[in-house]
């Protein structure tokens, strides 16, 4: 019997049932099927190996999707487990996943001694174990069998997380003489690990609790190319000289206190310039781009966000309520609820339409303290927030214009790398996991799907991890030392507009719902920053940099002078400094340099005399003479230049 | 015997014990005389008639001292109530005070009717009274004798109030058929009372508490000469026209909405113009100063507010505390705090000072929902807000340029009546109302009043109302209509630096503490676009109008051209519109005018062709045709223009 197999590209092809996704990847090129790693199976990740038994979706994925790398991944932790075991008999087990980058396992080793010196050995031998290609073999099991096995092994570890599980759905993996209880999926065998780097050893708490024994955490990560693991390294060298936070230490950029707050961060000088003209940037680009400006509170009343949904669902991400006036006053974790209020007081007729409502706004979201990290994680977010309210005729061309937007911003900021990651609904979640409107649903994932493909913006799409209320595209980018970022989220939403009761009047005279596009190109001021100083290294733009220009008096005498330039410079919107201190013009130059200050002007006595500066480049060196204002032209033309790309 | 009189010049007169100040001020002059209304004798304000038995501090109070009208109004107050015994016999009086314009009195009519028909009446009895110049006569009473007068009278309101008093200190005050429990003090006599106006008749319950019965509040106000009670009905006239409520619904400047909050304004897209051109303004003005710019979040930790002494001193002007981590975090209502902890985190040297940093930072105040009124008295305010660190030595320089940036602001936004209101300590009560530190007050107010002085800006000064660390400047400002406001206070602190142990180390190495110059020139963008909506009547200048140009397409053949037009003015920095409705080019004008829309570009055949516009003017008319870029560099060099008197 055959069964039909639709691939992503919807075309369909028949295969034997019981065929696997190796043998569909075997079938389209021999090379694929080297590279694929696990199959999404109708919606679900599973092995290669698997035998399918009806007709199917089928979605291969190798090391270039998420899935592909994290199957490779929890492979790796159970080779890891393997490895263990060898070196300590007895050894436990709690759990193995994988991580964003890696995977890790918790270990109990009983009392047998291990620190970081031994993961070189425990390296070697997976290296030794991954060469012997040995199959990861999938086995259903009784949950009475299950629980006799580990009740034989005197593993409670393994027999608590029995404890939750149903009857018929428990499955073991073997490879080589490790077995462990595990969902799956797995690569095929072991030979596909080609490079491995245990990265740090950590003390975990049982179950996350600190009145629970205290068990090893294992980091490590794999590749499937030696080449691949050694650019990691390297990357991972070059990150941690560009970590945010200490240049962000060192340039004065921002900084946390106590009295203040965690994960509430205060922008120094330096950073409040990044801020200044990140919004310049993104105030002009939305004015050119007919967004109009609109300026909301931080707080709202419960009802606001029993109306959007944020209430009860939301709540743990909040900030805890201020009870006055016998109200319940929440701080927003998002603006878009502000910004439909303004939309329903505009009453717009389908002839204003379409409204894009612009705010850089602060929400406040409770995260965590442990999760907090430096400005990658943090609890206030000022946003570079926009609503787009529309037609539907309107929706393609909104939706283009805002991926436009992205382009710019990308060429502006030299990203050279990046992906939109369009996620879907499930039909059989909808009414649960997704507002139950499949014309809808269908109607809107079709328009973006078809404006990312003309658009030819590289986009992987991703089912099943929609928005509630409609689809969703995060957009990840690579930083100068290829180091991939999640930076912002658009969602199309065609469900909370009606929810707050928004309509405008239509070209029939209908009141008709507007879709709803959230987007914010530039991320949060906390992020973005983040980002841009490890893309930088802290080597700002131009325009960007916190001081422009430093003026350089040869002497004592000229420091007058040397003022009288400055005040020009900042008449023209020009941000820099003079150099008055009693130190020689070389010391002045050389301290200029390293502080990365893009121009230097040294004035001395002929410089006064002709009313002109004699100016030098960061790492380029003497560009000759100017007038002060033929320098300020210079400069601003560069600006423009690097703004308008 | 003599005494000592010293006057605000510094100043000594000597005169026989007993004097009044009523004789100090005929020994100036009897013109004087004529206008002096009460007076302050060691910084308390008195009667002009009360005999002073040893040297004094005097300062004479006229009509344009706010102690010297409001003397007047509670006097006024006084004369009411004696034309309400007149006209209802047994009526019964709770209080009667001075407000900001003219005064109340809550009264009980013991079921008499009353409504705002008989105001009139009472007005005119009140006109009668005055006419015979009866004098205010006081009377120290024992506390016995004052209850024995009301328990006769019956008058359990005034017996409530001798509840809460001191024997000795309880004075009675009549003039003509009236006798009133009052502290006083007390105009000489009702002849100076020329024009009377009452103004409103509400509801009240006494003691504000609504479980208590409802009185009567007689609202109204009076003058010393009639042509300026005339000057005031004009201009309440024109303020109900300008009322801000009013013109920022019609415009659509700004709106509230019961799910977000009462007194939380959100700003719709023409009141987003408004505060984004503010912010340009300021920001510039900012940069050209030597500010420096920074954000900083909207909330902190209790332990921020227990240092800055808000807490527990301001709490009740505080949002409730949110918990969570173990912690309460308070939102900000005033961002000195955060910017401490900026300067600190900024370690600074002599060299480095003066520091001036800047935020036009969202505080939240909690203010009973009864005083909320407009964009007037809000719970959010985004402040104009900068801190200065300064030496001694700097203070002077550093204070005298924020008061020039005061009158730049003045010429630019056409303000041309204004005062400084500069409050002092009182030397008695250094240590409680004051921070102890009298050398440091004398010092810092003696800089304050010679930077007034040599400036030549108009101020008064206001003994016994300074900050708790410092002298304060409250600056008054009249709206265009003659209103009057308060835009923005200034601070000097040189207190709370200190309990933030803020320091910089000067040129002996030594550690020191700054001066800390609280300055928000425009106040916050509620109170100061609430101000400027009255003071332009929604007719905005050039730079600040919505929308600047209106692009009218004489036909629907050129909505095309039209539209090119409006993305060139788009591009310069412009805001603009193209009316593309299918009306004739008169209509399209008209409706422009009414908008107040500063220009209008009409665009047809010829237009199109040799790519130009036809401009016309707001209220001028037609003006010739330009080129779409020479029209957009005469804009543009307008409001260069406007914006650098």
């Amino acid at each position: 019997m055959q069964i039909k197999i639709t691939l992503p590209d919807q075309s369909v092809r028949e295969f034997p049932k019981g065929s696997t996704a190796l043998d569909v990847a075997k079938s389209i090129s021999e090379g694929l099927a080297r590279n694929v790693l696990a199959a999404r199976i109708n919606g679900e990740v599973r092995d290669l190996t698997l035998p399918i038994d009806e007709d199917a979706q089928l979605t291969l994925l190798t090391w270039n999707d998420a899935e592909g790398k994290s199957t490779m991944w929890h492979s790796s932790a159970h080779l890891m487990a393997e490895a263990l075991e060898h070196f300590y008999p007895g050894v436990k087990f709690w759990v193995g996943p994988a991580v964003q980058n890696g995977f890790y396992y918790d270990v109990d080793f009983g009392g047998q001694a291990f620190s970081a010196d031994d993961l070189k050995k425990i390296e070697d031998k997976m290296a030794e174990l991954a060469k012997q290609a040995n199959p990861y073999e999938r086995k259903l099991m009784s949950k009475d069998e299950a629980i006799r096995y580990f009740t034989e092994k005197g593993d409670q570890y393994k027999l608590d997380l029995l404890g939750n599980l149903q009857d018929g759905s428990i499955t073991f993996y073997t490879q080589g003489s490790f077995t462990d209880l595990c969902r799956g999926p797995h690569i095929p065998h072991t030979g596909y690990i080609k490079a491995i780097k245990l990265t740090n050893v950590a003390g975990a708490y049982w179950k996350n609790d600190a009145s629970n024994p205290m068990l090893t955490r294992i980091y490590g990560i794999t590749f499937p190319k030696k080449s691949e693991l050694d650019e990691y390294l390297a990357m991972l060298e070059e990150a941690r000289k560009r970590d945010h936070r200490k240049i962000g230490k060192e340039m004065e950029i921002f900084t946390f206190d106590d009295d203040v707050g965690p994960g509430l961060p205060l922008w120094l000088p330096n950073g409040g310039v990044l801020i200044e003209e990140l919004e310049r940037l993104a105030k002009k680009t939305e004015a050119v781009a007919g967004y109009k400006r609109v300026r909301t509170p931080h707080l709202a009343k419960e009802s606001m966000y029993l109306t959007s949904g944020h209430l009860p669902y939301y709540e743990d991400s909040m900030y805890p309520a201020m009870e006055f006036d016998g109200e319940k006053y929440y701080l927003k974790a998002m603006n878009c609820p502000h910004h439909h209020k303004i939309f329903k007081e505009l009453n717009p007729s389908y002839r204003d339409l379409p409204i894009r409502l612009a705010e850089y706004g602060t929400c406040y979201r409770y995260e965590q303290s442990g999760e907090l990290f430096g400005l990658m994680r943090v609890r206030s977010l000022q946003m570079n927030d926009a609503h787009i309210y529309c037609t539907r005729e309107q929706f393609a061309e909104e939706f283009n214009a805002v991926n436009d937007m992205y382009l710019k911003y990308f060429r502006i900021f030299g990203i050279e790398k990046y992906v939109m990651r369009f996620s879907t609904h499930e039909p059989s979640k909808l009414g649960q996991k997704y507002v139950n409107n499949p014309e809808l649903w269908k109607q809107t994932e079709d328009m973006v799907r078809q404006v990312l493909i003309d658009s030819k913006i590289p986009y992987v799409e991703v089912p099943d991890e929609g928005a509630f209320y409609g689809p969703k595209i995060d957009v990840q980018v690579w930083s100068a030392i290829g180091r991939e970022f999640t930076l912002a989220t658009n969602q199309v939403d065609f469900a909370v507009p009606a929810r707050f009761g928004l309509s405008f009047r239509n070209a029939k005279n209908e009141m008709e719902t507007p879709i709803c596009i959230h987007r914010a190109p530039l991320g949060t001021h906390e992020r973005f920053i983040g980002f841009l100083i490890e893309h930088f290294a802290g080597n700002f733009p131009l325009w960007l940099a916190p001081e422009q220009v430093a003026v350089l008096p040869i002497s004592d005498k000229f420091n007058g002078y040397a003022k009288k330039v400055l005040r020009q410079l900042i008449n023209s919107d020009i941000r820099g400094l003079v150099d008055d201190r009693d130190e020689k013009i070389g010391k002045k130059i050389r301290d200029a340099e390293v502080k990365k200050i893009p121009y230097m002007l040294i004035v001395g006595e002929k410089e006064e005399q002709e009313s002109c500066v004699s100016v030098r480049q960061h790492g380029k060196g003497d560009q000759g003479s100017l007038s002060i204002q033929a320098f300020c032209d210079k400069l601003n033309k560069e600006v423009d230049e690097l703004l308008s790309v």
